[in-house]
């Protein structure tokens, strides 16, 4: 690893070594998890580039391959799972000034991966009505390119299931880190190769993205007594097709009470709370819907409502937001994200919250998974040691709730702990020397690993 | 019933009294089924009124409802139960000069019942690239009152569910036909009130309804050499949420073969024939998915290909389209509506052909039902007599296939075969002297009609 080496043949590049501003730029929101923070706090880059065309991303990765320094690419840093952070230090390429939309068309969009999602939408829905079909919760601040490579799925999944599905993406371009940088386009099946790869093996120069229609969304609160009912209220809502929506979120009590500053005056400790994103043309037949139920009560819609202080949009309060907002409040709260599937997956939840008790507070998406309509929990877990997070986890899986472990900086730990040959295939084409964000792919660093504990990179270099 | 005076009275409106003309407008397309062809053949208004406005409606209201002259009202008459046909004579109010639009909005249309469906979309798609969500496979020829009226669903309803489902109507205005008649809206659970009632409890003159994005739809087939594995992969591919679509048709061979005639170069004997619209942003999700079975061919896709003569939309060779393709080669054939639903709905289909043998030929449409992927069965029968129809009827359900019976031409016959309160109380209301469409609804002739038997109207006039 030749850093100064490095530094210096990019010397005409957008390049940021100012130590405090690296280590900025050097994390992401890891600090979610006790269990991250304590094992990537002080991990840091030498230096940052941010390339401001394709042409010097490849300039970057060939003086990198040539020089041996790690490039661990980042978009906004919004991820949770460490996905951005440089663990052997080098460069870390920064994305932000590629940042250009190359084609908006009907339900399509050619756009560098720097752009920022919330700029992204409000170019398409000028330009077309436009927007994207899935965003994070944080599309405020994420990066397009940060959502494809570190996240999954999110706000929309209701209707449009998860990245990775056939159709959710069209086209990847990505420039590969060889002695000679080549260019490459990924469609297809071949789309699985470098999605989700955290930067692995591949830096992402190009997306295409199908677009669906921009409503001016209505932003929805519902109030209920009761937390079963409610989450069986949300899912039977989630199944009107006829109701065009882009989210459907429950938080148990006392999540809305006690987290939720805006909410304080409007619900109470005892109200689990229902936030949704439902079309205009829709609130009629999602209000007719809701009629059904006499238990839940309506107490904010962003079309009409009298709140003194806004509480801002529906999905700041879903996905990752409800812990952000959460962790504000009890700094020794963390999270899990749990797959609830298959028949009866709603009594799954109830089997679950009867085992814990106040340990969990549930937080549930709806989403959809190969047309069925399953949900995601982002459970609140009020954290006490490492090994009582492992013994949670362990009995959720044993209850036959699988996790997605948000306390893993490694793809495999944090997906469905499998090998994934054809990302690994992939990097031993495009990355023969490992420096592209290296300790995330443990089928890289250790092929044996058999996932029993936690994965530590050898490699890890913290200040 | 005092034609005469009626007659007189309206003369300064759009009549029509010419007897070809009137015999024409008192038809539908009744006659693909041979047991409504013998029941209602020779049924014949007196006279056709064609209202510009919703005060011409008013009036012809109140003057009918003066004279005691029955009103039946139709749109473009493509429904296949007789829904628009006068059994006992008197005014055929036909509602072609109404078809105005009111307002197009992001997602919403407010229009007049008598605008053809083609043309909607049309003027949608040129004012801000919108379209309905469903259509039926007549969309060249019918109105959209007649699809509210008298229909339920259709083409998009793969993604969208169908009309009576929350959301996929908004609002629709009426006319009563009472001594003075009142115009009332209709939203949230009352629509059930008048929605599909045929105007047996109501004359519509303005609908709003929901709009979806108007893609370049892709219209595609594909073969595949076995109809079990065939409908499988059509059901696999209808779950991919990813994947924009609006149509979802099998037909069992030799469908394609024997009744589509600009199929005959391209098909064998013994190709079940996959019919698909795919948005162009998702052609690529589409084929990639299609790739998994190595025995599916595509065959047609309408952005490129060297077929000299083009077939024409996907969607004219779904839903009812099939049926009449098949009956204008073979006139013997007649069709049924069977509902497959539930585990397993597909091994069910299966069984049915396994019985049946080749009296029956498989056509299945898919579509949503409370967010589950259910398909709709358009059987083409081998017709030989009513006693044998009866028969097959009643051997689908015994197998545990629902019929939406189309060999009969009252409401509740054509639907779950359950009296309709709602409807029926409103026709109370509405309708008091009964001068509305009658002879289509029993619980108004016959409340304690048992259902056994067809229901034959007392009142029926034929010439």
């Amino acid at each position: 690893m030749n850093i100064d080496a490095a530094k210096a043949a990019l010397a005409h590049l957008d390049i940021d070594d100012n130590p405090p501003s690296v280590k900025a730029k050097s994390r992401d929101f890891f600090w979610y998890s006790p269990v991250l923070k304590d094992r990537l706090d002080g991990v840091c880059a030498d230096f940052v580039v941010m390339p401001r065309s394709q042409d010097e991303v490849i300039e970057v990765l060939r003086i990198c391959h040539a020089h041996d320094v790690p490039v661990t690419v980042r978009g906004a840093g919004t991820g949770n799972y460490g996905q951005a952070m440089p663990l052997k230090g080098g460069c870390i390429l920064h994305m932000q000034n590629m940042n250009k939309i190359h084609e908006i068309a009907p339900g399509r969009i050619v756009v560098e991966p720097g752009l920022v999602i919330r700029d992204l939408d409000r170019q398409t829905r000028a330009h077309s009505g436009q927007e994207l079909r899935m965003t994070p919760s944080t599309a405020a601040t994420a990066t397009i390119g940060g959502f494809i490579c570190g996240g999954s799925g999110g706000v929309g999944s209701v209707r449009w299931g998860v990245l990775r599905d056939y159709g959710n993406i069209i086209r990847i371009r990505v420039v590969t880190a060889e002695a000679e940088p080549r260019v490459l386009d990924f469609t297809g099946e071949d789309l699985a190769r470098v999605s989700h790869a955290y930067g692995t093996n591949g830096i992402v120069t190009e997306i295409e993205l199908p677009l669906a229609p921009a409503y001016d969304w209505v932003h929805v609160f519902v109030t209920h007594p009761d937390f079963a009912k409610a989450s069986r209220l949300a899912h039977q809502i989630s199944l009107q097709d006829g109701i065009a929506m882009k989210l459907d979120t429950v938080c148990e009590a006392p999540i809305a009470a006690r987290y939720f500053q805006r909410f304080k005056d409007h619900v109470s400790e005892t109200d689990s709370v229902i936030a949704l994103m439902i079309a205009p043309q829709s609130m009629d037949g999602f209000l007719t819907f809701l009629g059904h139920d006499p238990e839940a009560k309506l107490i904010y819609r962003s079309d009409a409502n009298d709140w003194p202080r806004d509480p801002g949009p529906a999905y700041e309060y879903g996905w990752n937001h409800t812990t952000l907002r959460a962790l504000k409040v009890e700094p020794e709260i963390t999270y899990l994200q749990v797959r609830y599937a298959g028949e009866g997956f709603l009594d799954k939840i109830d089997a679950i919250r009867a085992h814990f008790g106040d340990e969990l507070i549930q937080h549930i998406e709806f989403l959809k998974e190969n047309g069925v309509m399953t949900a995601a929990g982002l459970t609140l877990v009020r954290f006490t040691t490492e090994e009582r997070l492992n013994e949670i986890v362990q009995i959720h899986e044993d209850m036959g709730c699988m996790i997605f472990n948000p306390h893993r900086y490694t793809l495999e730990e944090g997906g469905r702990q499998i090998v994934d040959d054809r990302q690994l295939n992939f990097k031993r084409e495009a990355d023969p020397k490992g420096i592209l964000n290296p300790g995330k792919m443990i089928a890289w660093e250790d092929p044996n690993w058999d996932f029993k504990t936690m994965y530590a990179y050898p490699g890890l270099r913290r200040a």
